[in-house]
């Protein structure tokens, strides 16, 4: 941890921070230069003291600013577990070398909706149905899912396809019901920073896909999953769903594919890619789809609805049926092109 | 609302769109333009039909894009309700002619820091007492606060002081619990969009506080307070704390001060503006405060810790109870020039 | 072109509008809403009038807002031009089947160091070079490039490699000094709207490449590219570097790589990616370039550098040339793996 | 400075960086950390090494990254030259006690139209006329300003009023002939890093204001200021006017006034605001406006036009004399409520 005090800070004010380190039983190091004195910390400095103590010493007189040098999150680094994690879903490997696919409509609407999906996202290849029961919604007079009856329906379309499902959940007191009824949770974007649901999903052992929020750092996305990981769930997988764009004319988020490299060499976690919320328009789910697998995504999560025309929630991203089997024959090739299955 | 049709839509194409709209009972018309044409729907669609009208239109083929003319949220809108709300707290009238100070501590520690702190911001003539008791952190590492234990500092306090009092409701199943003690809730920025939470707080007729998301536009946050509002609470304070910035180097957000005129203009309910979490650092607290009130916002949610530098949560942004004080002198000046109490 | 009255809006103030519109000749529409009016004009606006007429129609009483549906841009857009325009430099086809590859360094440092790296990279199969004499440095204090002395070594080296060169010019008044040492011109980022500059490079017929500007939205960088287009240079190609990111603790900047097949579909202008600059640091610099290829992206601008450790520019963010011979071998496999050479 | 290593490093690998540091005759100080080493360097290190230094050490082996310190600027920091620097044109003195305003319309139409709006403005009570005769605009279609018909109107109706006069130079070749014709040049918001033009403007000693762009970081803005200080021109006035928004449905960009009171603790220069560009609209200037002066801004930036309906340029944001007249009054009270004059 580096303590920068301001241009101006007096003998007195860099005594104080060298001796409040000092009581901490830590190694304070004077290092004065041209115009600001810095001061190092050369100990070990457990990771849940890191947050607490930046602020305490950003707070002392004549101190400019804190940085940290290592990272605060722990359990989630690629240093404290250097192996890439598998999450092993149902017999799906999702972090190995096979990209693995996760499809189907946005809302679960009816069975004949969600099988007739189900049929032809397997048919085309993926290994995972996607289906939303309790969808957040940015108006209180849009569709807001058909709950519980969702989830029978997931269950049920699971069990007669042999797919493994995947549902989002938005109240920790729904944890268990939507662990009854899906191999794989869901924490949405606006979600990313429900601390409540994080916990009661960090108790569980179910494999989760923890989506990205549309503003949050890379830094603070670990930190979420650090939630998830210190109360004991390392079934972690994580999503990019794309970031607040700089306009909303052509796409609804931008897609951040960078973060792929960068959380993989940060983290250990599985990385897996939305490119259907991120860009919001079918019309260019296929070229991001192609590009998270050659960015090196261990999976896509892509919305496919039998008839999107007749959706009732985000219609206008779902790919048909036949598009994405189209899409699936170009993700075999890429993803060879780039060594994965 | 407006559909844009692509340069190159066909005849078929058009009229399909025109057909859709028939069909729906509201009336189509058809504008040729050099590039493009454009279909208008002349009728009143009713505010439960546009989000998901939208989708519908925009998902039918040679459709660019669709348009909405009128917003998408209607309680919260002037237009619905042109007088300005006022919500009274025992009182306290947030909304009129006299601008409301709620300050205190980011975290409740104990009840010699949050009577200390009670005290030093009354007697400078803040109205409400604000302090956390669950505290939602980046980190899992970090102090999460006191819970039901600071609950109950909070209302012995603002017992023995006559202060109104506010704290932060993270979880729709503490909503009766941090009613009992408190008067105002507040529903942070990293659950402006946590839909169940924000339909426990609108079944209640508790005055709710709504914070902006670092990232949430305008109309976003528009819907969010719809949410409360369609539920039956109109007891909404919308309150902007800072979007997401440029960079962070020198502060933590960007205090979007044009919320203010933006957001009267736009809907009836009170505006404040919390200083302290934008800026992040108490050294511009004091500027924003006053630009706060210059620019008419209705209130001001301000960080105040009788000793920061001991703080266990947001020290670096709380100022001390001299600095409020001697801000509190300066922000009756400003109001008083823009003609309020 | 929409034009949104507020709710209130008055009969006279309606009126106003659709005579406004009537005295220039074009035919306006009234849909009466259920909150608000709106006025559509059904009839061709030619482009040089749309934005003065978006003003002009933007500040008469009652008017909220105003939209155009058809786009301010017409050189450039595919409408105007279906078929993708393919820029032929010295028989290196941009834009056509085969993906281009620009590399080289930031900036040209000395004979040995641009002949070194030409070498290296038309070893590992680029056919264009790169390399910067005048260099746009965000610090006074930072080499600013070798000026003419750099032109003419990018010259000496093109000639003695038979590679196609590409360099930046920043001043217009250095254009036909530029032209006469380089077959390519570039604009940077940060002159994307350096009109001046703009307008003497579209008065040539110079090849050049355009790069968006960190927070240009998609219609202002097609707006810059028509700026060229209307003073006589279509041969144009658009290359994405990277917009302004939420947070620089990893990248530079996040590429936006939707951009590909956002500007694909709406301009038939050939679109390259600068994945060095975005991600700002070599490490992502292999993901990135084999996503852009995926994407379908036209080409790449890659900085290469002999020994990068001592560049005096971006050193960080150059591929030593044995990863890049070995990025090239897969982006080989990319590119035919989505039918592109 | 501070370089960070990452985890994994070597002995050899942070023996290599003590040995660089060492070689250019700085002290290097070793801290190891729990999970990473950081290496401090604890001498003074020039201003203009820091940027190539810090690529430089970006560049080793087993380096995660580099902080600096102290700032890249130095003769803009207030560490360099503590005291305000009032930059006095012709007796209006900007920077001092009393808040200036520079008024007048966007872009300058005719001789009846400017000296009408300078007539209000100094009417009104504002010191500066400010009116455009080169005029960025982002499509090609619009009017670009009447040149140096414009400036010499200008020069003309200032003389005829008595006001000091500001216009914008767009090119380095028209330095000189704005000069001859106006009393402060500006640098706009999309020229803030056209480097060959802060050096024209640096080597001359005539008062400029600089726009800070649309993304700039704070640190990049006063970076462009120091090119212009470390050519010899010392009357510079930095002129905040809106960040990219968030979204633009209801203003153009977003006012980011916290940069007041961050810019006048880092530097001396005088931080003036344009509240008519970043809000886009004139609806929302009279508040920002108060804001800025509330804040502690040194002088405001707004655009007055005579009839702006029929504005040529931006006409939607500017204000009509009599709103002007009006605004200024509260101004007056404002800057009492302050201390400011």
């Amino acid at each position: 941890m580096i303590i920068a005090m301001k241009a101006g800070a007096t003998a007195a004010e860099i005594q104080g921070v060298m001796d409040r380190v000092a009581a901490l039983g830590l190694r304070a190091l004077n290092m004065p230069g041209g115009e600001r004195t810095a001061i190092g910390i050369a100990s070990a400095i457990p990771p849940e003291m890191r947050e607490s103590l930046t602020e305490a010493l950003a707070a002392l007189p004549g101190v400019a600013h804190v940085t940290q040098v290592s990272r605060a999150y722990k359990l989630a680094s690629r240093e404290f577990h250097p192996a890439d994690t598998v999450v092993d879903v149902r017999g799906v490997r999702i972090g190995g070398r096979a990209v693995v696919t996760m499809a189907g409509p946005c809302a679960i609407e009816s069975r004949e909706q969600l099988l007739a999906a189900a049929q032809a996202v397997k048919a085309a290849g993926a290994q995972v149905l996607r289906g939303g029961a309790f969808k957040p919604r940015t108006s209180p007079y849009t569709f807001q899912g058909l709950g519980l009856e969702g989830l029978k329906l997931l269950k049920e379309v699971g069990e007669a396809t042999g797919m493994v499902t995947l549902t989002e959940v938005m109240d920790q007191h729904d944890v268990e019901v939507v662990m009854a009824h899906a191999d794989l949770l869901q924490i949405g974007a606006r979600n990313m920073q429900n601390f409540p649901l994080l916990v009661a999903v960090g108790k569980t052992r179910h494999p989760v896909v923890l989506k990205r929020g549309p503003s949050a750092t890379i830094d603070e996305w670990l930190l979420s999953a650090e939630y998830l990981l210190s109360h004991g769930n390392n079934q972690v997988i994580l999503c990019e769903r794309g970031v607040h764009p700089l306009d909303r004319t052509y796409t609804r988020n931008t897609l951040d594919l960078s973060a792929v490299p960068v959380v993989k060499g940060l983290s250990h976690l599985p990385v897996v890619i939305d490119p259907s919320h991120a860009v919001g328009t079918w019309r260019y789910v296929a070229a991001m789809s192609r590009a998270a697998v050659a960015a090196g995504a261990d999976g896509l999560l892509i919305e496919v609805h039998p008839c999107p025309k007749e959706a009732l929630c985000d219609g206008p991203q779902a790919l048909e049926p036949d598009s994405f089997a189209s899409l699936m024959a170009d993700l075999r090739r890429v993803a060879a092109a780039v060594g994965r299955g």
